[in-house]
Formats: structure tokens, C-alpha cells, sequence
């Protein structure tokens, strides 16, 4: 068993697996940046090391430094927590060669799923769904077209070089094709010289559902259900939930046992995250795998009851899942609202400084899970998530409900942040009623 | 359905029934004393209204006060809490004159159950266990050792006219008796000047095990299991689980089983409480029901997902249980700790005072219940409890490591708290293994 853990991290989420070790008897050691010094987890943990300046790529993400700090204080393992180092395979590779205990996937499967193309590729090989199409380069309209039906309306035309929305179009129909094709080939060729398409299905207005899954060293996998993360503000997710209001039980069941497939054509190791985008009619695509904790564990961890955190440690230990697929049951509504210190109102420019007062909130299904506290000052390094509320309740519209009120007892002064935003959210009729997607915050700006 | 609730009560509870009725959408009204200008549920309800000075007897027992606030407030109905007024059958009545609805039992169910002589007789009556004994007045050791074989040894003697432990003595076997009975009436007869004694069934080491109950206009009653409250000081509870240990699944029912037969013999309705004595043989007696809500509410809470003041208050708007007894499960486990602003090293005086900097954590598993901020100065006038730390894991070993962490993250300054003291309660190696029974504390402290 893992003895003693280094968290290569900060933040809630390095203070969220200290209390996991604390919980588990397990001594901790925290690294923190010469900013960080008054930081939660600097205080929280058995021990505390310096790894550098402020910028992380000195500190945080300084694998020299962290790696010398784990052989330095004795421990066995570190737990990359999201962010940072987490999903560097180079990282994980080093820690095998320094015989530490990295708290995740091995580093040759954090690879190959970290190659995009590569990944939907095993998937598509394992029978997971793939969003059709997007493979072979087309030039000519006909061939297109010919692509088109085989893959099956609508479809996006894409430029093979494309970014930035440029030489993009969506064709519903056959009779739409032509001219759309024509103008996004034209777009392309201006503007990246080549005229190299692609053409994919195109999903309209999904919902991004991901799902959470745990592997075990015996090649044992369940997943632990869905979440909701469709709320996002340029691709930054804001607000998430499980289980997804729209996901039957049958539907469920075919999603996850796509994405315990997936873990295992991957030969994956430890939690695990499968991203899927969900249409209006149940159609579901892979988009890629996270291969570490995420942000939003909390929801899954409140409706199934599963500390996420040690079972990570207990499967890095060598130990086998301790649950089973059957023992897995969604229980009640879970949400989760991400406090940010950013100001909406100036493009949610992140505030920094410090906080001169703070109140939040507690009771019967609330979860609290943040690093800052009164007095504390936020340095301007990092990222601006300083909390994390999550609110459980026996459905959606309790949930809901208590998290409206929740919200609207935190005080945090001294720093702007998002709670406002993320209560206008909390009352939008689309938002209420559950008719959401990845495009619901461009259309409630847009209101 | 109630529209606008008057939450007669002070602290962390209040500021828990404010909570849950905005989260059904009802408006809510504080009251607060001279002394609670600044207080936590003063400040989170709609509305608030002083009722008088500092003193209880002036303003959270004052019947007129809190009528009139009601009166002038407009509100429909009045949640007494606990404490106070909570089971005042006398304001319960006053409550019903009024036209308001009283949130607990009728006002004549609280009176019969506050009788705690004529409720055992009624439970007897009903078939519920009750301590055997008791009720004949015995003069001679021949009439005793009679009793005594009816009843069982081991049994205690006790004087009629006592009180402070004097003229009182456990007789293991009818030797023993006789010695005992003589020793005691003598006593007796010293101390009050009478003679007479009862002989009742005497439980050895008993644990508090109490169920909740919760029961509706229509008959409807369920438990939601029990609660070990066997950690007491000088009969005032400090840690409180779910579920008990020792409790098979077969007693559970049998105990449960009882309690609903105790409520429907009382004619209940809302949430109530059974107060029972378990023995290490599994025998179990009746002591008494609190007709209110109770301090240690959450543990059944966090293992039944029930909000059992939503309930209270669906309950008192006229609307059937939301739940059938078969919907209950106690999922993992739950542990309340309550922290107190008092020394235990000076006797456990109180200590109000101003908070000058708090922390309380969060995170996966932890529920604080509270109404203290820091810069909040705590007033003598009231109870010291300030604050409940509740925790949930999946087993009791884990939730108690949990609570020790948790409670190792606790920072209150300014004042004195029981904290330490209850941290080496859940480092006692008899709590630990589950080896507790209502005199822990006591053998604790002796050791």
C-alpha cells in the first residue's frame, strides 16, 4: 500500500486529496510555488515543499523539481491531481523510471490517448461510436456528396487546414451540398492556400455527456454513470451535473458499456473519463478520454457515493476495485456551480487579490470543496476556479432550487467572481426545464 | 400549502429551516432577540422581527411575542424547532387558536407524550416494550423478591420519593436482594422520611438508541432507523451516529416495528423521536418520544437521503409521506459531533465571546451545521452549541477517520470549544471498536 503521497498540485484539488490521504492514513506532502506560500494546501499537508518561483512552468510544471522533491522527503507516489502534469505522459514515464507511484494511468496509455486522431481510431476499432466520416480528403463536390450519404445528414465541410471556424459550412440536405461545399472550398483556399477537405456528420446541438469510469490492474472496469457538462463558456465548463436529465436508464446502460469498452481497448488504468457528444435523438459520439480526475468528480462522487480520490490511490496501491458494476446506483440529483474569481461584466477578466471576507454556505447537501479562505489573497498566476459548490437533493428541481439558495449565501469580498452569472444561469427557463447543449450559454448571452 | 413560515427558534437550527423553506419556495420570518441583532438566521430570513430582550423568558419563550410577530407578519404557520418552545403543548394549543399551523404533533398529543408516566402506559398498552416493573409499591423484602422474580434480575431497587442516586441499589440475584433492599430503604427512610420503593427490571450498560418517526394526516407512519446516542455527558448527547453498530437488520425491524406501533398508539403526526433503551442482549425498552425535531437530525438524513424538515413542513401543509417505508435505506454512515463554545478542561463552563477567525472544512462527506461567522460574537444568554460537524462515509471506520480529520482542520478562535475533547473521544480505543454504551464518557473521564 502507498505509503506516503506528494501532490503535485494546488488548489482545491490538491486539498481535496490531502484529505483523502489524511482519511486513508496515508502522510502527505505538498509542493507549492513561491506564490503559494499561505496556500490551503501548503498548510494542510504532514509536509510542505518549495518547488520554485510563481510561474508554474518553474514550479508546477517543473517535473525536475517535483520529481526531486518526491525522492527528497521519501514519498512512494504522486497524485497529479488535473491540470499541470497530469496528463503528461513524459511525467508519468519518469516517475516509473524514479520507481515512484504515479497516481493514474500508465504513461504509454496516457500517450496514446492524448493523440486525438489515434484515439477515436482504437475506439472506432473497438466499436465504440466515432462521429462518421472526417477520413478521406475530398476535392471535388461529387466526392463529397458521395461521402455525405454514406455518413448521413447533416454534415459539416471542413477545410483539412482549417481552424478558427474558417472554410466551415453545414450542409443539411443533398441539395444544399454544392453551394456550401463551393463556398467553404473558397474560403479555404484563400485563406490557407490548399483546398483539402473533409467532410463529418455533423451533430446538431449536442449535449456533451461524459462518462466516469474506474479500471482496475486485473483488468477490471465499471463506469459510475454520466455527467451532464453541457453548460460551458468557450469550451470552459461552468456547471455540471449527474445523472443527465435526458439519459434513460436503457440509454445508460449502452453509454456506459460503450465507455468500459473504451477503457479497455485503451488498457486503461485508474479513473478515467470518456467524453461523448449526445444528440437529440440518442445518438452518441467519442470525443476523447481525460486520463485523470476531473474538476467535476463531486457530482458522480455524491450520486453513486464513491470516494473517487481513494479509489485512485487504492488502485495505484495495487489493490482491486471495491465495487462492482452492480453496486453502482445513481442516487438523487447532484450539480455542481464552479466559483471563479473573474468579473463577467469586463469579458470575465480574472481578479486576483484579496479576499476580505468570505462566507459559505452549509446544511443538509452541500459540498464546499475550495482552497481560499478569509484573509487570503489569490495570486494572479493560476487558474481563477477558487471553489467549487455542489449541491445534492432527491431530483433536478430540489437540486436546482438548493443551489439557488446556496449561491445566494456565499459572500466573498475583496475579488470579483462569477456567483451572480452563475445564478442567472440558475434561473433561465431553458436551464430549468432542461432543454440544454453545448451552445445554451452562446444563446443566453445572445438574449 | 404553507406560504410564509415564523421560525420560533435561535442558531444553527434556525438557519436550517430557513434553508429548507426557501428551497421549497416558502417565504420565511425570523424572530431574535435584543441579543441576536447580528445573527446568522436573522439576517438569512425574508424578514425579521425583534421579540424582546436578551432573556429566553422574554422572547423565545415568550408565547404573546412570538403569536404577535406571527400575527403581524402575515405568516401561516410557525416551526418551533427544538428547545424553547418546541414542546409546549400549551403553545401548540395557542398555535391552533390562532388559526396557525403549529409545524409538529397536535397540541394534545404533545401534551399526553410529555407525561412520561402516562406515555409508558400507553405504550405498554400498545404492546410496546417497556421496562419491566415499577408500578407496585413495595414495602417488605418478601413483596420486593416476588416483584424481582416477576420481572427478572438483575433489578433495581429505588425509593418513591427519590432522586440523586440516594436510596437506590441493583440486586444482581435474589441473594443479593435482600441486603440491597434493606440497605436501600433505610436510605430511603433517612432521606425522604418514607419508605416506600419500587422494584423495576434494571438494564445494565444500556446504549440510547432512538428512532426517528415520521407520520402524516392520513396514518401513513415510517421510521427512518435508528440513531446511537450513547455518547453522553451528564445526559447531554455530544457524538451521534447512523446506523448503530450492533443493530442486525432483524432488530432493526423488531425495534423499528415498535416505534411506528408507539406513534400510531399516540395517535402521532409530524417528525418524532422514541427514545429506547438496547442492552447487550438486544432487549430493548421504551423511554420516551420527542415530539420535535431533534439536534442529531442529519445523521438519519445523510444515511436516507430524506429531508426530514422539508418533510415536517409538507407534513403540516396537509400533504401524505413522501416516502413508504419500503423507499427507506440506510446507505453508509453518518457521525455528529457537537461542538460546543465552552472549557471542558474548567468544568466545561461556557465561553461566549467573539469568533475572531474560523475555519470550518469542507469537501466529500462533511456537513457543517451552524450559525457562527467569524467576527460573530457568541452571547451568554443561550445554549453553547455552536456548530454540528456531521460526516458520511460508506463504513463507520472511514467516517470516523473522516470526522477526525475533519475536526483536525476546525479552527475557532476567540473563544473555548469542546473540540479536543471530542477528538479524543474518537481516539478512544472502546469508541473505536464500537464498545459504547450511555456511561463511555464516564469510564473516559474516570480513566
Amino acid at each position: 500500500m502507498i505509503k506516503k503521497v506528494l501532490i503535485a498540485n494546488r488548489g482545491e484539488i490538491a486539498v481535496r486529496i490531502i484529505r483523502a490521504c489524511r482519511e486513508m492514513g496515508i502522510e502527505t506532502v505538498a509542493v507549492y510555488s513561491e506564490a503559494d506560500r499561505d496556500a490551503l494546501h501548503t498548510q494542510l499537508a504532514d509536509e510542505a515543499v518549495c518547488i520554485g518561483p510563481a510561474p508554474s512552468s518553474q514550479s508546477y510544471l517543473s517535473m525536475e523539481n517535483i520529481i526531486s522533491a518526491t525522492i527528497v522527503t521519501g514519498a512512494d507516489a504522486i497524485h497529479p491531481g488535473f491540470g499541470f502534469l497530469s496528463e503528461n505522459s513524459r511525467f508519468a514515464e519518469l516517475c516509473e523510471q524514479c520507481n515512484i507511484t504515479f497516481i493514474g494511468p500508465p504513461a504509454n496509455v496516457i500517450a496514446s490517448l492524448g493523440n486525438k486522431q489515434a484515439a477515436k481510431n482504437t475506439m472506432a476499432n473497438a466499436g465504440v461510436p466515432i462521429i462518421p466520416g472526417g477520413k478521406n480528403p475530398i476535392y471535388t463536390v461529387e466526392e463529397g456528396q458521395k461521402e455525405a450519404e454514406t455518413i448521413g445528414y447533416p454534415v459539416i465541410i471542413k477545410a483539412a487546414l482549417g481552424g478558427g471556424g474558417k472554410g466551415m459550412r453545414v450542409a443539411d440536405t443533398p441539395a444544399d451540398f454544392e453551394e456550401s461545399f463551393r463556398t467553404a472550398q473558397k474560403e479555404t483556399q484563400m485563406a490557407f492556400g490548399d483546398s483539402t477537405m473533409y467532410v463529418e456528420h455533423f451533430v446538431r446541438h449536442p449535449r456533451h455527456i461524459e462518462f466516469q469510469i474506474m479500471a482496475d490492474k486485473f483488468g477490471n472496469v465499471i463506469h459510475l454513470g454520466e455527467r451532464d457538462c453541457s453548460i460551458q463558456r468557450n469550451h470552459q465548463k461552468m456547471i455540471e451535473e449527474s445523472p443527465c436529465e435526458v439519459i434513460t436508464e436503457e440509454l445508460r446502460e449502452r453509454m456506459g458499456g460503450a465507455a468500459v469498452k473504451a477503457a479497455k481497448a485503451a488498457g486503461y488504468e485508474n479513473a478515467g473519463t470518456i467524453e461523448f457528444l449526445l444528440d437529440k435523438d440518442g445518438r452518441f459520439y467519442f470525443m476523447e478520454m481525460n486520463t485523470r480526475i476531473q474538476v467535476e468528480h463531486p457530482v458522480t462522487e455524491w450520486v453513486t457515493g464513491v470516494d473517487l480520490v481513494k479509489e485512485q490511490i487504492r488502485i495505484a496501491s495495487g489493490l482491486p476495485l471495491s465495487y462492482r458494476q452492480e453496486d453502482i446506483h445513481l442516487n438523487g440529483h447532484a450539480i455542481e456551480c464552479r466559483i471563479n474569481a473573474e468579473n463577467p461584466s469586463k469579458g470575465f477578466r480574472p481578479s486576483p487579490g484579496t479576499i476580505t471576507d468570505m462566507y459559505f454556505p452549509g446544511g443538509k447537501g452541500i459540498r464546499i470543496d475550495s482552497a481560499v479562505y478569509s484573509g487570503y489573497t489569490i495570486p494572479p498566476y493560476y487558474d481563477s476556479m477558487i471553489a467549487k459548490v455542489i449541491v445534492w437533493a432527491k431530483n433536478r428541481t430540489e437540486a436546482i432550487r438548493k443551489m439557488q439558495s446556496a449561491l445566494g449565501e456565499v459572500i466573498i469580498e475583496g475579488i470579483d467572481t462569477n456567483v451572480d452569472y452563475q445564478y442567472e444561469i440558475l434561473e433561465n427557463p431553458d436551464f430549468l426545464s432542461g432543454n440544454t447543449d453545448v451552445e445554451f450559454i452562446e444563446r443566453m448571452e445572445a438574449n
